[in-house]
């Protein structure tokens, strides 16, 4: 199945079947659901999704590529089990398919989502791949019917989230957040 | 079982038993781990529990005493069923206990807690109820293991989490948080 309103929401103009590659190979290789993420980049075809387990050595080497710290492993391990929403961004190879963007978001499926570890690989960055990655977590966070999404930008992403429309606070009614060590 | 670490960190001093309630009364009302809240409150008596099931009516018009919107019940029992921690703060009744505090979590119960809807009704504020509940909320979320909490503060309550110790963002590496429509 061939998601073409989701291929507009992400940027896609024209033309009946913009994909590359074909549905059932997809799905096959990356699991049920996945779909190729529409690219300029002429040289690799890149696959959304959210069924392909991760291997955590590889999720957790693409977020340090993005200058996070390391977590032990069972601890991640868990924590996306318990993730309402896991999406992978993989550089398509038939036999070596290589994870190079991720997202996942916690909350109760229902008032609140909170959006967690999005990275891109520094490598594919400034191609749209991580506009495009945030468009697809939003519409599957609010096909959930969750209206309210937040998450946490570094210094450095908020130009990024700004750009996207997200709301940056302070401002307005709420006004800021808070951790506690 | 008196847990007197916690009694200390809810800023009890002194005496071996506070509690002015019998515990096994507690827990036939309240469920089980269920506590009595230290008060200086001389007419009422307070009771902690995240056993004891909420009357949805009760709750959201706690919340809505502290100037929240009104929300579907459906999906207010919804993620409430969804949360990793759903704490009650009882004034004590032995017929009729009433909802007068309210905090919930969600996350992935390893690496990310965020909490949601903390209150306390009006009638009850200023007198170290809030502290006590956030203060609760905290240790629990601490004995998952996990190690950063994070929370979206409206303005008029940010004096009162940063008195807790809670730290104000956009400060150091993090910076913000946005919310989409």
């Amino acid at each position: 199945m061939f998601d073409k309103g989701l291929l507009r929401n992400l940027g896609i103009k024209g033309g009946d079947n913009p994909s590359l590659l074909n549905s059932e190979l997809i799905e096959k290789i990356y699991g049920q659901g996945a779909f190729e993420c529409p690219s300029i980049d002429q040289e690799h075809k890149f696959v959304f999704s959210q069924s392909r387990p991760f291997d955590l050595i590889e999720l957790e080497q693409l977020l340090q590529s993005v200058g996070w710290s390391r977590r032990p492993l069972r601890r991640v391990k868990r924590a996306l089990d318990n993730s309402l929403l896991k999406v992978g961004l993989w550089r398509h190879d038939s036999k070596f398919p290589r994870l190079i963007g991720f997202a996942r978001c916690t909350g109760d499926g229902v008032l609140e989502a909170t959006v967690w570890d999005v990275a891109i690989h520094p490598i594919y960055q400034g191609s749209g791949l991580g506009q495009k990655l945030m468009k697809y977590v939003v519409k599957s966070i609010q096909e959930m019917g969750i209206k309210r999404i937040t998450l946490f930008a570094d210094p450095g992403v908020i130009s990024f989230y700004k750009s996207q429309g997200w709301l940056l606070e302070p401002k307005g009614k709420k006004c800021a957040f808070w951790y506690a060590n």
